[in-house]
């Protein structure tokens, strides 16, 4: 890279940092930004630095947003009684994206892992429970993803739920098990498939 | 995507018009600038803007460079009678890694492509032709991309030498085709394994 253009080489750099893009698709890109349209350029520099400055996390469900508290928080449509536990604001756009559910969120930002250091203190539990105290929650799901950290997050949760704040009232439920639509009986693995049988229903 | 704030949303978008990049891949971007230091972000946002606003193409050889002539067309070291002849600015980048190198360049910006209507004057071939009717090359490389549009491309090249320079002394080489280094003949595709042959030489 000797006699690579500066500007070059750090457009190399910068972009080989970015998680899953190794030197060849960093080289890749840089190769693109110099061959599209400067406006192109422009837009993606620009909203690099908007996201930087314009997003916060809501103080009341630590999703990603703009202001505070964030427009689902602040959508009275929605139903305020239901929270939905996710462990990254992705997995609420998952499900925002299937238009089915109507209540609100709350992002943990991780799972537990005793393996990797991750403990309570790391993620959004308690803030979750002070929000649960409150008293005006019906029911709240565990929708962390399913596996080891995800099924311990909600483990530690639904313990800290029923030993801290004793609320007979409050549903603790999680998403069903089973296997995933298109999917080939064949080629599912053991727990995937013995979830699906615990978890059969009358037709 | 309906309640995703509008910052996030765009930056998405950018993401998933870079080549490779699908929405899942550019919403996993997307949150990784979100958590990554702003001064980190800053660098990658500035890098894009910079190589847009920088970078040229050199006069001489095409390939980019922010000063015209480019280093390596200036650089008194480089043997000044040797011209290699690359597709893409990224071959330059590959050929300078080796270190064995030590002529000079130039960059055609594509490949000819009878089927995408790539002719002639869409690539830097007439201004290839120019530069060796000065005379002062010795030999010429023609290092297009091993396959039917390199190949076609070097023979075009090769014929405007011969046809319509008649530079007797100029010599027109292409780069060995053969077997890669740490590759396997048993999976070495045909046209591979026949050029390997064809070009066998004694031990």
């Amino acid at each position: 890279m000797s006699d690579v253009a500066p500007p070059v080489a750090a457009l190399v750099e910068e972009f080989s940092k970015l998680p899953g893009v190794g030197v060849k698709t960093a080289q890749r890109l840089t190769f693109y930004i110099l061959r599209s349209p400067t406006d192109q350029a422009r837009r993606l520099s620009e909203a690099i630095m908007r996201v930087k400055e314009s997003i916060i996390y809501c103080s009341r469900c630590f999703n990603i947003t703009e202001t505070d508290p964030c427009s689902i928080c602040r959508n009275g449509n929605r139903d305020q009684e239901i929270i939905c536990v996710v462990e990254e604001p992705l997995d609420v756009l998952a499900l925002e994206k299937t238009g089915v559910y109507k209540g609100l969120y709350h992002v943990l930002h991780g799972a537990l892992s005793p393996l990797n250091n991750v403990g309570r203190k790391d993620i959004r539990i308690d803030e979750l429970l002070k929000r649960l105290a409150e008293g005006s929650t019906r029911e709240v799901i565990l929708a962390t993803n399913p596996g080891f950290e995800g099924d311990f997050t909600a483990d530690i949760i639904k313990r800290g739920i029923k030993e801290e704040l004793r609320l007979p009232h409050l549903q603790v439920t999680s998403l069903a098990r089973g296997l995933p639509l298109g999917s080939d009986l064949e080629y599912a693995d053991e727990g995937t498939l013995s979830r699906a049988l615990e978890g059969r229903r009358e037709l």
